[in-house]
């Protein structure tokens, strides 16, 4: 368990989740008032694929690294948080602990790192490969950072890691794109 | 934190909650392709009454019973649970221990003594009540019980109970009613 998670118990959690839902069963009856039929579909649509990202999440089978994604938009951060997971659903357990620990470091370098203010923007694409083997994970930052020195100390030190994680990044002041691959993870 | 409710952590709390909103999903989709938007309507505000109810429940600020009610239907039990609450918000924590162990501990034994392919229901209604300086749970349950003896022998000893619950209770094979009040609620 994650040092985030264990701020979460389940009254929490549920209603942070029940505050979600409500809101896009608003914009359901909204629309639904004003008789835009086509887009209450539209917007059934978005729902369940943004479902479906969560439960491909879900089965990656990283409980904490999980957590972590779908709790981190109720926490006050200097960013939102938005993630797609696609390809193969591959049992990633072995990496939860590294992976949920490099994220939540990530996370709290952002918030050191971003402009307080700004509308920042982070991206995550979850690609589990099974053909070559590996898991890529692509963040992208859209906002201002006013501390790129900080951001690119750590990311280095990343580049150094002995424990299977690769990292590639570039950083400019209004935007961070890091890539981070873990290479073998069929049959770990 | 309740014995059943350490089992649950964000990750499966979420899974169930999102399955459990896609299904009204799916209502709300099916009914609108057959352009039955009145049910559609009704639908929705049947979904916020009950997101309200679970809103209410949270208020009273016992986290543990919270849990167990919110989560009850997602666990294997003999019953399916609805519950409702009605009247003023008090702040209730200070009962939030003797209530979970109570309820969990009637749950328990409704799964001992309800029949086991039957299609058993129990609802609770929660009545805070300001003016009168009580709590009422009013516990009714539908449905077959194979084992009343063992039932009226636990609600027996509830009644001798020296801690200010206070309960009563009506039970037959195809019923029960248990009342299990609070006094002096207020400022405790």
């Amino acid at each position: 368990m994650t040092r985030k998670e264990k701020q979460w118990c389940a009254v929490n959690i549920l209603s942070h989740s029940r505050h979600d839902w409500m809101n896009k069963l608003q914009l359901i009856k909204g629309n639904l008032a004003l008789r835009k039929y086509d887009r209450v579909s539209a917007i059934i649509d978005e729902i369940v694929i943004e479902a479906q990202n969560e439960s491909n999440l879900c089965n990656l089978k990283m409980p904490d690294l999980a957590a972590l994604f779908m709790t981190c938009n109720w926490e006050s951060h200097r960013f939102s948080l938005e993630y797609e997971v696609v390809g193969d659903i591959i049992n990633l357990e072995h990496y939860d602990n590294q992976m949920t620990s490099l994220c939540t470091a990530f996370f709290d370098l952002l918030d050191q790192s971003a402009e307080q203010n700004h509308d920042n923007h982070l991206s995550i694409l979850v690609e589990p490969d099974i053909e070559k083997d590996e898991i890529r994970f692509i963040f992208d930052f859209n906002g201002i950072i006013t501390n790129t020195e900080r951001l690119s100390l750590w990311l280095d030190k990343q580049k150094e890691r002995q424990d299977k994680v690769f990292t590639t990044y570039e950083l400019t002041t209004y935007e961070l794109n890091v890539m981070v691959t873990l290479h073998h993870v069929k049959g770990v």
